[in-house]
């Protein structure tokens, strides 16, 4: 079913494994933590990592060194390989679309350019019919004068490709805030999204996983809590969410991941308003509002993407718990989490996961993730966990 | 707290990772399932793998090859690790012992012993008031002639050390059938444990881990289905157990624990009999009975086996659910298990483990698992899962 299985490796050819091999882009804590499900599933994963240093080298065996934009690099990565996917967007297009002649890339580049590009990704949405908040494409100044009489200030501007965690995005509250970000695009060409700051109430995401040949398994809607553009709290399922508004958003996402092919796990970004949803952003790959699903539900994200890209039959996608809390851990001024760690595994119940990085402030360093039955309680032990690492603890 | 975390690998030195180090004898699927708790934790795996095909090779960077006997390999492996711990128990006391004067060596060979040798762990069972099946050490047909007398036969014929999964281990019927063992001890020297076939109603087995410090966390107990004497079926928590049999055999678990100083996860197989409990058999590491504890239970036995080790605080070891059932899939006529993957996957809530390992007839290949409500589905989910990998289904 998988070939012969003969795996290059670093230390020559595993002849008996007999393994289906997935090639994966990006070697970060994404990558790392599809290994702890492939070795579950008996999955051989081969990582193309950014650096010998990377989160995902220090536990994959077959992690070879090179850019995501290196050619050479990503041909070598494939030889042998049933599938080729990702840990994050920023990969070419192009060379992929060459690549997925001869093998199956998933997502497949035309799907995964509505998460490459904000822009292509307002207008599709908007052909589909899912609720959008207003936007316009912004190519100088006239044309933002012109969306913010329509929308007023604030707003939202946001450069097409390229942004992550808050980076290439910009709440404007005036016309002068934007003018840097307007002289940027005179110079390079470029174009920039502008969107309406949405009165949300709340935030959600809608985590899915979709076949190449179809099936789709949805998670139960989780709600996410931002600090400084970053994602630092999931609760899930989302406590307080409307069933009914829940049940919409999980039909939104299902509609976007038929209509746009996607295939792996795709997580959808909300914005929960007086009037409903407006979807927010796309990732097409396992997401950090997903991380919550490796202790609190049956298929963590990792496992159902590695399922999902091998077009496998997908995994039950309840939750295990009423209530799942998953706080991040972000780099502190505190330089050394590793210190306070025996104090913080003294926690009843929470789950600590270390990404093996190195420590700078903002990074995302790992999360704690605690299942219970309230969420006043997972919430309050998953923060006092990350407290204790970030060393804030009284 | 880890010293500088400069860690030797296959690809030179990774310098940012300030991981403790966990050193471990033997590369099978036991240090393979602990790779992935140790990736969640941000802990370096070091293992000495039997070869470069071995289960752990495939999923850890840091593997040297080398024989558990090799003096010298051992002593490399132990450059700047923490801790020195085991996944079987066939390695050199003697030599363990000389290197437990220059790091932490757990459990200690002082502890270990009584796990390697069943003469050895009767004597201390009897010392230590933990009830016992009869049981005699033979030098000789003699020996042997009046253990008969007493327990009548069938009795249990047992090579002290080196048995595993029902190797080294006859249910002698009679006389004539323990004559080549006779024999063999004649010609060798050694000795057997002879001890009555326990007319058991059901097996059972405590899974508990101890820290150096003392702490001792205790996982409910589960029911062991043996077929062929390996090990087949673990029901945890045991149906159908007595609450206050269960509670007297977790104290005699612990009772263990403390007086032989076991540090990290120790197994305690035990019969049920009319009367109570008697001890089968001690394994000190993580043990195919404690692997529904993966999704069965909050921490899994390979996250607090490193936890234990390293001396840090235990996890919690409460059951996640009212059923939990774990099937080994054990290698069949049928060549290919991995065929029948994506039909075996389809089966919803069953969470399929691989070990990465080649098939023979009888070896454990993997395993599955089903959470849920009652035992009747939860097994025969399982039960279901293990037939279609082994081509056994309909």
């Amino acid at each position: 079913m998988w070939g012969d299985g003969g795996v290059a490796s670093k230390r020559g050819k595993l002849k008996n494994v007999s393994a289906p091999i997935v090639a994966v882009i990006g070697g970060g804590q994404l990558a790392r933590m599809m290994q702890e499900s492939a070795t579950a599933l008996g999955i051989h994963l081969r990582v193309l990592v950014e650096s010998d240093q990377a989160a995902t080298a220090q536990v994959v065996p077959d992690a070879p060194v090179g850019a995501a934009t290196d050619e050479v690099a990503i041909t070598r990565l494939v030889q042998g390989a049933n599938v080729l996917t990702f840990e994050h967007e920023h990969v070419p297009g192009d060379f992929l679309r060459q690549l997925a002649r001869k093998l199956p890339v998933e997502p497949h580049p035309d799907a995964l350019v509505y998460a490459q590009n904000k822009l292509k990704m307002r207008q599709k949405m908007a052909q589909i019919g899912v609720p959008n908040p207003r936007w316009a494409q912004v190519e100088g100044a006239a044309d933002l004068e012109k969306f913010a009489e329509q929308v007023g200030w604030s707003l939202v501007l946001k450069t097409p490709t390229g942004g992550y965690d808050g980076k290439g995005v910009l709440l404007a509250h005036s016309f002068a805030e934007c003018q840097p970000w307007l002289q940027r695009i005179s110079e390079d060409g470029g174009v920039l999204l502008a969107e309406e700051a949405v009165p949300f109430t709340s935030e959600i995401a809608v985590l899915l996983a979709r076949r190449p040949s179809g099936e789709i398994a949805v998670w139960p809607v989780a709600q996410t809590i931002q600090e400084n553009g970053v994602c630092a709290v999931v609760h899930a399922p989302a406590p307080n969410l409307d069933t009914e508004l829940a049940a919409k958003a999980q039909e939104i996402g299902k509609k976007i991941a038929k209509e746009l092919r996607v295939t792996g796990v795709m997580a959808v970004e909300m914005f929960v308003t007086d009037t409903g949803v407006v979807v927010n952003e796309l990732a097409m790959r396992p997401h950090n509002s997903g991380h919550w699903t490796i202790e609190g539900s049956v298929t963590s994200q990792f496992e159902q993407h590695l399922r999902a890209v091998l077009d496998l039959p997908l995994g039950d996608t309840r939750a295990v718990s009423p209530a799942c809390t998953m706080v991040n851990l972000l780099g502190s001024e505190y330089e050394e989490p590793r210190v306070q760690y025996a104090k913080a595994l003294a926690v009843p119940a929470a789950k600590i996961h270390y990404y093996g990085k190195s420590v700078r402030p903002g990074r995302k360093l790992g999360h704690v993730t605690v299942v219970g039955e309230d969420f006043a309680k997972t919430e309050a032990n998953a923060r006092k966990v990350v407290n204790i690492l970030k060393g804030n603890a009284k």
